[in-house]
C-alpha cells in the first residue's frame, strides 16, 4: 500500500509503497477515507527535538482520521465490516491505575498512532478494535477524520465551568476555535478569542467567538477589561502556548477563575504564582488527549443534537498524494483543518490542487 | 491601651499606648487573651516591598488571636458579651459576586486585621461581629488563637481529595505542619514532608507524616520515589514558596493529580509547564485565606472528634510585652507557633522569658 | 395603600385598603410595578392544609414581583432610589450554618413574602436590602417579575449535569417549561416533555422541547423509549408533583442517571426505591427555592446572552384589581405566566380583561 | 471438585461433586481458599421471589472469595500463577457506555459469580483475569475474602462527603459495620448507628460508632437529636432495607444533608418526599456494588494505612463442608461475617465446629 513514511532521522517525509498491515488479536484493519493533519506531524516532518527524542523511523505518520472497517483480527467482536469509524490514536494499556479509574488518556503506556506506531496517512491501518468509534450514518468523512482532534477542544472546554461563564481563549487554531464552539455548546455566557493571525479570528468569529482581539496590534487586557465590563473573564482556555498569552491571560483572569491549559510552550515559563493563581485562588487543569471514553460521548451530543457544526473548520481539502502540500498549508496557519483523501473521489467538497 | 505599632514606613515595631478602640456599628470590642505571630506580621516588622507596598502606618499589627467580647457596637445581636471568640482576619464587603457564590475569601474589598486595619496585638481591638467564631469552652487559648492559621492549613489540606492518596507537604513552618494533621484527619493514606530545618522535619512527624526529608542533605526525588514504590504522590502541598520545592514537588506528582498551593514566592518563578501541568494532566489550586466560612466548621469538625491535636503546634508563649523577642524567635525558624499573651497570667503553659 | 389580602382563615382573598409599610433598618421599601402568581398563592386562596398550617391572617399575600426602589430604611447602602430590581422572596437569616456555607436557601429560618410576612400584591412592599437583585436597564417588566420563578427552573436544571444528556421534564407548569429553557441553555443534548394539558405541551415546544407526551393519552413510557432508542433518559426533571409521574419518570432514567425533584406530592408516595434509585445508582436532589445567589447569577448569565427567552411564558397580563380573574386562569391551567400590575398602565403588553 | 451447588428451583443448597471449570480466554482458574457468605446467598438458599427470578439452577453458588492463581486460559498475561487473589464478583461488557465512562458498576450485562455464573463456594473456580485483585503478602485470608463486600461499605461511605460530618449508620449487619470504620476512616465527626439487634450494635461500637441505638426499645429519633445537640445527622448511610429505618433516618437529616442508600426494601416503600427530600434539599445516591475500580483502590489505601481494620467482623470461621451450618448461623443473625474454608486447615482463626 501507500504511506506517508518518515524514512529516517531528520527533516522531511516521503510516500512510500509499504507492506499492508496485519491486524493482530483484537485488532481491526482499516481502510482510511479521510485523515486530517495536526500540529504534532508539522514537528515530526520538521524533526524537531520533540519529535527527534521520540520516533523511531522508519514510521507511517499520521493520527487523525476516519475509515472502513475492511478486515478483524482474531478475537474481535465489534463494529462490523463496511462500517464507517473514527479513531481514538492513543492506545493505552487498560490495567493501570489511571485506565481503572476514569484517568486512562494520562496512562503512562500510551501508544500514540503515527508517534508510538505506523499511523494513518495511508491507505490502510490496524487499530485496536477498542479505539474504533462508530460514526453515524451520512457523516462528512471530513468531519469523522477531525473528531479526534476535536475531542482536545471538548475535553479542554468541558473540564472548566463553562456554563454560565465569561470565557477567553488564547490561541485560535482549529483546535482553539473548535474549543469555542464547545464552549458555546456548553453554555458560556460569551467566548472572547485572541490570536496573531487575523485569517484564524475569522474563524474564531464563525465558530460563536463573540469578540475578537489581535494581540500584535491590540492592547489585549485593555480591550478584554473592557468588554466585560472591567471585570475580567471567568475561565481561560489556553490553546496558544505562547508564554505571554499565559501570563496575560491569568492577569485578565478573575479571582475564583478557572483555567484549562492545553497548549504547549516547549521550555520553561517564567511565572507570577502569587499573582496569577495563589492569591486569586484560581483553579488550573492540563488538559491532555480526549477522556476515554467520557469525551467522545460528549462530542457525539453535540454533533448530533447540531450544537456544534464543524463544517467552518474544514478549510482545505487535498489527495493523499499531495501531502506535502498539504503539510506547506498546514504551516502557513492560513487555514483550518486540512483534510487528506487516500482516494481524492471521496473528498466531501472541492480539493485544494497544489500549485507545484 | 497599649499595642504594637508600626510608627512609620521603615523596620521595626514599638510598643505604645494609643487610644481604644469603639466598636462601629456591628463591631464588638474584643479584649485580646492571646494573639499569635505569622510570617506576615514579620515582612511588616521587616518593611519588606510587600508590607511598603500595603501598610499605612501608624498601624497596629497582628491579626491572629482570641479574645473576650467586651462591648458591643450598635445593631449587635452576636456573641454574648464574655464569650471567648476566634477572630477571622478577613473582613470582606459581603455584597459582591465573590461573596455572593461562596468566594468570599477571595473578595477584592478584603481588609485585613494588622494590615488594612488595626490589628490584634494590643490589649483591646474592635472587629465586626461576623467576624467572631465562638470557641468551645474548656479551648486552651494558645489553640483558639492560632485556628485563624490553622483554617489556612485545612484549606490547603481540603481543597484537593486526599482521602486514600499519598500527600507530599513541602515547607514545614506552622502551616505545613499543620496541614499534615489536616491530611491525616481527612484520610490521607500517607502524608510525607520536607523541609531544610530539623526542628521542623521533628514537628512535621509529630504531626503525623510518615516520612520526613531535608533536601539540603538529601535527594528528595530519590528518597520520595523509594517511598512510594516509584509511583509519586497524588497530591502535593506547596507550603514553602520556594522555586525548588514547587519543581520538584510537581515532578512527584503522579498523572492526574492535585497540587494545592499556599506558598508565596515574592516573584516570578521559571517553570515549566509542558511536564509539570500539561501532559500530567494535574489540577492546580491557589490558596489564599479561608473559606467562609465552611473552613471553620471543618476545623470545628476536627477539633471537636480529636482528631486534630494542635497542641505541639505550640512551641513558645510570651508577654505581648516581649513581643520584639517573640519575633526574633519566629524569624530564627526554631519554633512553631509563638503565641503572645497582654496578660501574662493567662499564659496556658510556661512562659518563655526572653534573654535581654 | 391597595393591597390582596388574605382576612381571615377561610378560602378567599380581598382586596383592601390597607397602612402602607415602613422600611425597617436594611431594608428598602419598594413600589410595586409587577406581581406573577406562583402555584402557592393558589393553596393560599384556596386555605388547603398547607396553607392553613403556615399563614396567620390577615397577611397581605403575593411574593414574585419586581418594582422601583422608593424608599431607603436606616443603614441601607445598597441600590439607589429609582432602581427598578427583581425580589428575591425569601428572608433568610444570614447566620446559621447553611447560610454561611453556601446553602442558605434552606435555611431553617426562612420567612417567605406572602406566606411569612406581608407580601407583594399590593402598591407597596418593605423588603430587606439584600433581596433586592438590580435589573437591567430595558428589561421587561412581566420577566423582572417572574425571574423569582424563572429561579426554581433554573435552581433544578442546574442540579444535576445536563449536558450532553437527554432530559425528561415531567409537569409542564411554568416553571417546567422555563426548565425546559434552562436545560437547553446548560447544554442538554434533547428534552423531552410530559404533561396531561395540550396547551401546556405547546408551551413545552415553545421553549425548546424536542418532543412532547401527553400520558392522558399516551404511553408515556413507551414514547420515551421509542424517542431514546430505547437508552431512556439520563436526567429527570420532576416538576410535576404527581405520583405516576415520579414513578414513571424513574423509570425511564438510564442507570447512573439524576434526578432532580421540584414538585410536591402533598401526602406519602408509594415508591420502589429498590429499582427506582438503589439498582440504578441514581442520585436524587430534592430543590427548593434559589442559591443564594449562584442561582440569580445563573439567571443573570442566561437572560443576558440570551440564551433564554422568557417572553412566551408570559401569557396573560392583568390588572392587579382583577386579581380574582388572574387566580381563576391561573387555576385553570390554560395559562402560562399571569401577571399583574397595580397600575394597569405599566402592562408589557395586552391586558386580559376579565369577563365578569 | 466439590462444589457447594443450588440443585433446582426451590429451597435448601447441596454439596457435590461437579466437573473442575476451565478457565476461557482471559480466565483465570482459582483455588478457593477462603469464601464468606453474604446476604444473597442467603436468598438463593431460600428461593425467594428475588432468587427465583435470577437463578437458574443447577448453579454453583457463592461469590465472596480470595483464592490462589493456578491455571491461566489463552491470552492472559495476568497475576502469575500462586499469586493471592481477591475477586471482583462482577463480571461486566466493557464496552457500554457505562463501563466506558467510570460506571461499569451498573452495566447491564453484569453477569454475578454464584447469581448468573457458577461461583466460588468450590474448590475452583474460573473468573476473568481483569476480576483479580492481588492481595499483598501476609494479607490474612479471612480478610482477602470479604474485601468484595467490604466493598459495598466503602462505595457507600465514600459517595456521600463524610469529612467532618455527623453519620448515621442505620443497620449494622457486616457491610453496615464496615461502613461505619470506612467513614471514619474518611474523616467522619462522628458516627452513629441503629440496629434491633444488640449483638450488632456490639460489632458498631468495635468498629468504630461513637454511639449506638436500639429502635426496638430507644426512641431513635429522640436519642439521635439529643446525641447531635438538635442538629440531626449531615450523613445517612442507609443499610437496613427496613421502611422504618428510610424514614426515620431521613427525618433525622440535617437540611442540605446527604443520604446513600445500600439497603434493599423487597418491596415498594410509602414515603414522603416532600418533607424527606424536596423541602430539605436533600441529595440521595443508590448504591450498588464497587465502583470499578476507584472502589478497590480506596479500600486498599485503608487497609494498607491501616485506617481499618476490618478483623472484628470475622466472627466465625467453618469449614466449606459445614456449609449448612454456616448459612444457619448467617441466618441468625448472630455473628459478623462468616467464612467458609475448602481446606479447614487453611483457617485463620479457630474453627467454629456445627453442632449436628
Amino acid at each position: 500500500m501507500r504511506a506517508v513514511v518518515k524514512p529516517g532521522p531528520g527533516p522531511g517525509l516521503e510516500m512510500r509503497e509499504v507492506p499492508a498491515p496485519r491486524p493482530g488479536r483484537g485488532e481491526v484493519l482499516l481502510q482510511v477515507k479521510a485523515a486530517s493533519i495536526c500540529g504534532t506531524d508539522l514537528h515530526i516532518r520538521n524533526w524537531d527535538p520533540w519529535a527527534a527524542a521520540r520516533i523511531s523511523p522508519p514510521l507511517v505518520v499520521g493520527h487523525e482520521m476516519c475509515g472502513l472497517v475492511v478486515g478483524h483480527g482474531e478475537g474481535v467482536t465489534g463494529p462490523p465490516l463496511g462500517t464507517l469509524v473514527s479513531v481514538e490514536s492513543h492506545v493505552v494499556c487498560g490495567t493501570c491505575v489511571l485506565c481503572r479509574t476514569g484517568k486512562g488518556h494520562l496512562c503512562p503506556q500510551t501508544k500514540i498512532l503515527g508517534v508510538h506506531r505506523d499511523g494513518v496517512f495511508a491507505e490502510l491501518v490496524a487499530v485496536p478494535e477498542v479505539n474504533c468509534w462508530p460514526d453515524p450514518p451520512g457523516m462528512a468523512l471530513s468531519i469523522a477524520s477531525l473528531q479526534e482532534n476535536f475531542g482536545n477542544a471538548v475535553h479542554t472546554a468541558a473540564t472548566p465551568a463553562v456554563a454560565g461563564r465569561k470565557v477567553l481563549v488564547t490561541g485560535c487554531g482549529p483546535v482553539g476555535v473548535m474549543a469555542i464552539a464547545a464552549a458555546r455548546a456548553l453554555g458560556a455566557r460569551s467566548v472572547l478569542a485572541s490570536d496573531i493571525s487575523d485569517y484564524r479570528l475569522e474563524m474564531a468569529r464563525a465558530m460563536g467567538a463573540e469578540a475578537v482581539f489581535n494581540p500584535s496590534r491590540q492592547d489585549l487586557e485593555a480591550e478584554v477589561m473592557a468588554a466585560t465590563d472591567g471585570d475580567g473573564v471567568d475561565v481561560l482556555l489556553e490553546m496558544s502556548g505562547v508564554p505571554s498569552a499565559i501570563e496575560q491571560g491569568f492577569r485578565l483572569l478573575h479571582p475564583g477563575g478557572e483555567a484549562a491549559l492545553l497548549g504547549l510552550f516547549s521550555r520553561p515559563v517564567t511565572f507570577d504564582f502569587d499573582n496569577c493563581i495563589v492569591f486569586k485562588g484560581a483553579t488550573v487543569y492540563g488538559i491532555v488527549g480526549r477522556r476515554l471514553w467520557a469525551t467522545w460521548y460528549q462530542m457525539r451530543a453535540m454533533l448530533r443534537s447540531q450544537a456544534v457544526d464543524l463544517s467552518p473548520v474544514v478549510t482545505h481539502r487535498l489527495a493523499l498524494e499531495d501531502f506535502d502540500a498539504a503539510f506547506d498549508l498546514m504551516a502557513s496557519g492560513a487555514c483550518g483543518k486540512v483534510v487528506m483523501f487516500p482516494d481524492p473521489a471521496d473528498a466531501d467538497g472541492p480539493l485544494t490542487r497544489p500549485t507545484r
